[in-house]
């Protein structure tokens, strides 16, 4: 009996640990079975192409017009502008030629651009296809000087930030250096501020939230359209992604929320002195593949 | 002793259950910790913009470059092309109605188109702005009829998945109007076939991974300028986002693993008969806020 009592401590520790173990071995699987079992729940959403909306998924009605819109459309018939192999060759050159000369400018002058222009570009933006044509994106267009400001201080305080931490002790002698990372200059003196918001969801006639599958994609693509459409009338811009800024700029240009900022163009002539970093792009070999 | 003896499994087992309910606890506030710090710990990467590239996020190298390029790297005087005010409205206006004539076109014709052309808009879409100047794209060009047949055959087996799962049993009446969304001539007809694959990462000298942030809005912005492109030389096509077949995609074309396909656009000409859906865009004061 004394033998049994002393052994029953060793053997109850035993089962409690081995208890702990199952536990924390079910729970893991449980993890992974949580992770591994979505793309069977949702098929139709391409793992490779989500666009981080799909965890709207299960609260939602599904979009069930995409790539199905033609259902209940009308079909016309489609006339094409045809040109000679001469010329398409022609056109398709001084296109390249165009855009080759596009760089990204952070040093904008204050120089007034025609309000007419800017409706015209972003006219250009928005003939972008989109998934299930939802047209997921609004182009706010800032010229307040106040306004602009109030972007400014909201987009360099988070910047700050953003260096301060990511660069931490290594930096830490060459503030001045840091410094032109963040100060943005150009959130002031550029004509135009454009912030380009992506719409995640709508909402049906019944009220409920439809989803806006590929609104990301859609949304730049239309942007790559408007950074043409800049580059053809000699605007200049630069392309940037206002880090955590996102929710504060949507409150102050009073967007909705399911309303998100991708990108914000400041749009404008350089200036005099504007330089820029002494980059090459990568050769056409090294981007296509041809089989 | 007996006393002593009889408590002490009692004893050991509240002990053990105890340990037990801390190990958990400890687990679960680990994992909490683990989601909830991802933003103290990357604070440049906005919660608003991720592409579902950061999860490689702890295993990676940080992409010590984003909005940091400009330390490492010369800068050179730049001088902008300069249109007066008039030509500049001249010049934005033709370029939107360019645009506004592109539509998306389903039937293509397998009349063949100069290499050239196709050459010159991918030179234009590798003008787009990138993350860190990373140029995260590769533009894989099929002319091949077998290769196009084998991803047509792709393509539209995963389509007939994505069909009948999707619609169920409510369509099951009208198989034939169904069939036209999941059969895709233009697979076989178009000329070429242009597979946009995103690179998620890249190497650095030491062979460690990469991390390409923005990597999906960056090929997306490109292939904005690249449908602006192909508008240009006369070239139609439509924007697709096949689902579910990425994988299988990218091992036919031999591309590497750190590449996921973004889009696949069939190109050439409209064939004689083609038709479009009779949509209509939203006018500018729908997409457009001035402030």
């Amino acid at each position: 009996m004394a033998f049994f009592s002393s052994l029953t401590p060793v053997f109850v520790a035993i089962v409690c640990v081995l208890i702990g173990v199952i536990l924390k071995k079910t729970n893991r699987e449980k993890e992974k079975r949580d992770t591994t079992s979505k793309p069977i729940s949702r098929p139709w959403v391409d793992e490779d192409l989500r666009d981080g909306t799909d965890h709207h998924l299960e609260e939602e009605e599904n979009d069930e017009e995409w790539q199905g819109l033609d259902e209940n459309v009308a079909h016309v018939p489609f006339v094409a502008e045809r040109y000679s192999e001469a010329e398409m060759i022609k056109r398709s050159r001084s296109f390249y030629e165009l855009l080759s000369k596009r760089r990204s400018v952070r040093f904008l002058s204050d120089e007034s651009v025609p309000r007419e222009v800017i409706d015209n570009v972003i006219r250009a933006a928005g003939t972008s296809p989109s998934g299930a044509h939802t047209e997921p994106w609004t182009f706010v267009v800032v010229q307040d000087p106040d306004l602009k400001h109030k972007i400014r201080e909201i987009v360099e305080e988070e910047e700050e930030i953003n260096y301060k931490k990511r660069m931490g002790d290594r930096w830490v002698n060459d503030l001045k250096r840091l410094r032109t990372n963040w100060v943005k200059e150009y959130l002031d003196t550029a004509p135009y501020l454009i912030l380009i918001f992506k719409q995640v969801y709508g909402r049906l006639p019944n009220g409920k939230k439809k989803t806006h599958y590929y609104n990301e994609i859609s949304v730049s693509i239309a942007c790559g359209m408007l950074l043409a459409a800049l580059q053809n009338a000699g605007l200049y811009t630069v392309t940037t992604t206002p880090l955590n800024c996102g929710p504060q700029l949507r409150a102050l240009l009073h967007r909705p929320v399911n309303e998100k900022l991708l990108l914000l163009l400041p749009v404008g002539y350089p200036k005099k002195d504007a330089t820029v970093p002494a980059l090459t792009r990568k050769p056409l070999e090294d981007i296509m593949v041809m089989m």
